[in-house]
C-alpha cells in the first residue's frame, strides 16, 4: 500500500472544506451549539435600522472597535478603539499581522508551534516568508519547549506565533508559562503574534490569561474574533488588538491599517451588531458551551484512556483533544494517517491527523459534538482499536 | 503655495475612508438608496433558520454559487456553479484574479484603464506586479483608445483589466467596442479581467453587455458583487465568474480556489440570502435606482454644461459623471486638485479629483444623491466657478 502523506493530508483538508457539513472544526455543525439569542437579535436590529449597509472605514466602525476594546480590557489590560482593527475572520487578522511584520524579501522567518494551526505556514509562505517550528511538549500539557524555542530563533526571526488556548492541543497556558515564553521574546527583542481566537474557552477550574495582561516588554499583536466563543465562524469577523507597551509598533500600526485598505474591511451588518454580541451575550450562554466541551472532554478522555495503544491528552480548553497513536500496537498500519483513514472508512469517525498540524502519529478529536454522538464516536474508536490492536 | 499631489490624493482617500459618512462612492450614504425589502427579508429568514452560521466552503455555498451562475446567465451566456467563486467584496475578487494571473517574480505587468479605479494598481503593486495604463478617450464617450491599448502590450503583459460600466467615467460600452477590445486581447493571447461590478446599472436607452456574452476566444474572469446594484457595499460580497471558452484556464481555476482558502471565504449569513437577493429583488427596485441616477445625471449635466470652464461628460450608467476643469479659465489654481480642495473648503462640495484615477484636471461627481442635494451641489459648483472664472 503506497500512501503519499502530503497528498492524504491535502485530501483531509479537502474533506474538511468540501462541504459545510464536513468541516469538523466547525462548532456549529451538529446544531447543538448555536449563537446566543442576543446575537441574533442584534443582527435583526441592525438590519432594521438600515444604517449599516454602506462602506465602513477599512479598520471597522468606531463603535465596533470600541466594543472590542472594552471587551478585551480585563485583568488590568486597557485597550482603546485605536488599538483595534477589524478583519474578515481571525484568519485575515493573522494574514495582516504576518504580512505587516515579516518580509519575504528580507529573508525573514516566523516561528510557529508544532503541533500548530496550519494557516500560519500557509500565510507566511504565500508571501515568501520562511517558517520554523518550536516544539510543544505533550507530556507537559503541551507547554512550549522553551529551550527548543530559544534554539530556533535566528537573526531573521521576525515574530513568534503563540496560540493559546491551542488548536489542536486543547492546552491553556498559565501566567508563569506565558511569562517564560514572553521573556525569551523580550531577550531576543522579537515581537509576538498571540492567536487567542479561543480566548475564554477554558474549563471551569482553569483561567484564561491573555498575553496582553502580562508586562512583557515586547509588542504583541493579539488576534481573535467571533468565530469560536460566539459560535459564528461563518460570519467572518476577526480582530487585531495592538498591545505595545514599549511603543515600538507605530510603523506596524500604520502597516496594518494600510493592509486593511486592500479589501475594504469586514461585513458591516455584523460590525453594527458587535457591541451587543460581545457585551450582551449572557454568561449562561458561555457557560453552556463550556459545559458541553468539558463533558465531552471527560467522556472522550475516559473512553480513550482505556484503549490500549491510544494515549489521550486531557485538554484544559479550546475545542479539541489530542490522542497519540502507538503504532507499535497497530502493526496493521505503517503510519498514523493510514490508521485514521481506515478509522474513517470503517467506522465513519473522522479525526484530523496530527500530520495536518505537522505532528504525525497523533490525531485530533473534536469535542463540540452533542453528548450522544461523542459517546458513539468513542465507542466506535474503541471498537476499531480492539479489532486492530496486537 | 506648495502642494504635493500624491499627498493630497492620499488625503482625499483618507477623507473617503475616514468615517462611513464621508465615503462618497457609497450609494447608501444619503439614505435615499436602500437595499430591497426582499434583501432584508432574505437575511432575516437566513438568520432565523440558523443554518448559515458555520464555515462555508471557501469558494462559497453551492446554492449561493448556483444562484450567482443563474443570475449571470443571460444573453446566451451560460455559467454553472463550478464557474463561480464568492469573495469578500469585488475588491477581493479582483485581488484573487490579479494574484492568480500575474506573477511579480516573472516581471509580469497588468494593463489598466486611465482613468481607472485605483485598487487595480494597489493590488498589483502589493504583489510586485507592474502596472501599465491604456488611455480612455473622453471625447469618444470614454471608449478605449485601441491603438494606445495595443501599444502598451508587451511580452510581460499578463492580463488586461476592463471596467464596464466604468468608475469614474460612467461609460457603458456597446457590443462593437467590446468586441474590438477583446479582439486585441485575442490577437496577443492575453486574458481579461472584466470588472463588471456596475453590471446592469445603465440608463434606460442603453444596454449592458457582459464581455462573457461575446465570442471572444480569450479567457475572461468576470468580477462583480452585491455592492452596487443591490446597494449593500458594506456586506462585502463579491464574485468571480470564470468564462473560459477555450479551456485555457484550468490552472487559473485551481489557483483561484487555492487563494480563496487563505481567508476562508465570505460572510455565510449573506451567502445564505444570495439566492433570494439576486433572484427575488423586483424589477421596480432596480428601476427606482436607475431613475435616480439618470435624473441626477441630467440635472448635473445641464447645470455644469452651462458653467464656463467646466466640461461635463454625460454618463450612460454606473454612478458617476466626469467633469473636465479647464484650468486656463481658473488662473487662481495651478492644478485641478487645488481647485477641488478649494471647492470643498468654500462650498462643502466634495468631488473626487481625477488624480485619484490617474487623470489630473478632471473631477468625478457622484450621482447617487437625493435630487434636492444634487441640485444644491450643482448650484454651489456654479457659484464657485462664477467666482473664480476669468
Ligand atoms: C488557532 C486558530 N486560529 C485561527 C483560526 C481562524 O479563525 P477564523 O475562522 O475566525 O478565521 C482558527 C480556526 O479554526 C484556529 O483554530
Ligand atoms: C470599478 C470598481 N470595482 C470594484 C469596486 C469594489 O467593490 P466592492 O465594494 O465590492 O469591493 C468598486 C467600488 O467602488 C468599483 O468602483
Amino acid at each position: 500500500m503506497e500512501i503519499n502523506d502530503a497528498h492524504i493530508c491535502g485530501r483531509f483538508h479537502q474533506i474538511e472544506n468540501d462541504e459545510r457539513g464536513s468541516s469538523y472544526s466547525d462548532p456549529t455543525i451538529y446544531g447543538n451549539l448555536n449563537p446566543s439569542k442576543e446575537t441574533i437579535e442584534a443582527i435583526i436590529r441592525t438590519l432594521e435600522e438600515g444604517s449599516c449597509n454602506g462602506y465602513a472605514p477599512c479598520v471597522g466602525y468606531e463603535v465596533a472597535r470600541q466594543a472590542v476594546a472594552t471587551y478585551l480590557s480585563h485583568d488590568g489590560v486597557e485597550f482603546n478603539s485605536k488599538d483595534i482593527i477589524l478583519c474578515s475572520g481571525c484568519s485575515s487578522s493573522l494574514d495582516l499581522c504576518i504580512t505587516a511584520i515579516a518580509d519575504g524579501t528580507k529573508n525573514h522567518n516566523i516561528l510557529m508551534p508544532k503541533p500548530g494551526f496550519p494557516i500560519y505556514r500557509t500565510l507566511a509562505e504565500s508571501i515568501g516568508v520562511g517558517v520554523k517550528t518550536y516544539n510543544l511538549l505533550p507530556e507537559k500539557k503541551w507547554q512550549v519547549d522553551l529551550l527548543h524555542l530559544e534554539s530556533q530563533i535566528d537573526d531573521n526571526t521576525a515574530v513568534i506565533i503563540l496560540n493559546n488556548p491551542s488548536n489542536p492541543c486543547g492546552s491553556v497556558y498559565d501566567e508563569n508559562h506565558l511569562r517564560a515564553i514572553l521573556s525569551i521574546a523580550r531577550r531576543y527583542q522579537i515581537p509576538v503574534i498571540a492567536d487567542e481566537v479561543y480566548e475564554q474557552i477554558v474549563f471551569p477550574d482553569k483561567k484564561f490569561v491573555s498575553t496582553a495582561a502580562l508586562e512583557s516588554g515586547v509588542p504583541i499583536l493579539i488576534c481573535g474574533g467571533l468565530a469560536k466563543r460566539f459560535l459564528v465562524p461563518g460570519w467572518r469577523i476577526g480582530w487585531i488588538a495592538v498591545h505595545d507597551p514599549i511603543n515600538a509598533f507605530d510603523d506596524i500600526r500604520s502597516a496594518l491599517s494600510s493592509l486593511s485598505q486592500k479589501i475594504i474591511g469586514s461585513n458591516t451588518l455584523i460590525q453594527g451588531a458587535i457591541p451587543d454580541i460581545l457585551l450582551k451575550s449572557p454568561q449562561s450562554f458561555h457557560d453552556d458551551m463550556i459545559n458541553t466541551l468539558c463533558e465531552n472532554a471527560k467522556v472522550a478522555y475516559e473512553a480513550i484512556d482505556k484503549v490500549p495503544g491510544l494515549v489521550p491528552y486531557m485538554p484544559d480548553g479550546s475545542m479539541y483533544m489530542m490522542v497519540k497513536i502507538d503504532l507499535d500496537k497497530f502493526p496493521h498500519f505503517e503510519t498514523g494517517l493510514q490508521f485514521i483513514m481506515r478509522l474513517m472508512e470503517e467506522e465513519s469517525v473522522f479525526c484530523l491527523p496530527g500530520d495536518c498540524f505537522e505532528l504525525p502519529g497523533f490525531m485530533r478529536i473534536v469535542i463540540t459534538l452533542p453528548g450522544d454522538i461523542m459517546k458513539e464516536a468513542c465507542d466506535r474508536i474503541v471498537n476499531f482499536c480492539n479489532k486492530y490492536y496486537t
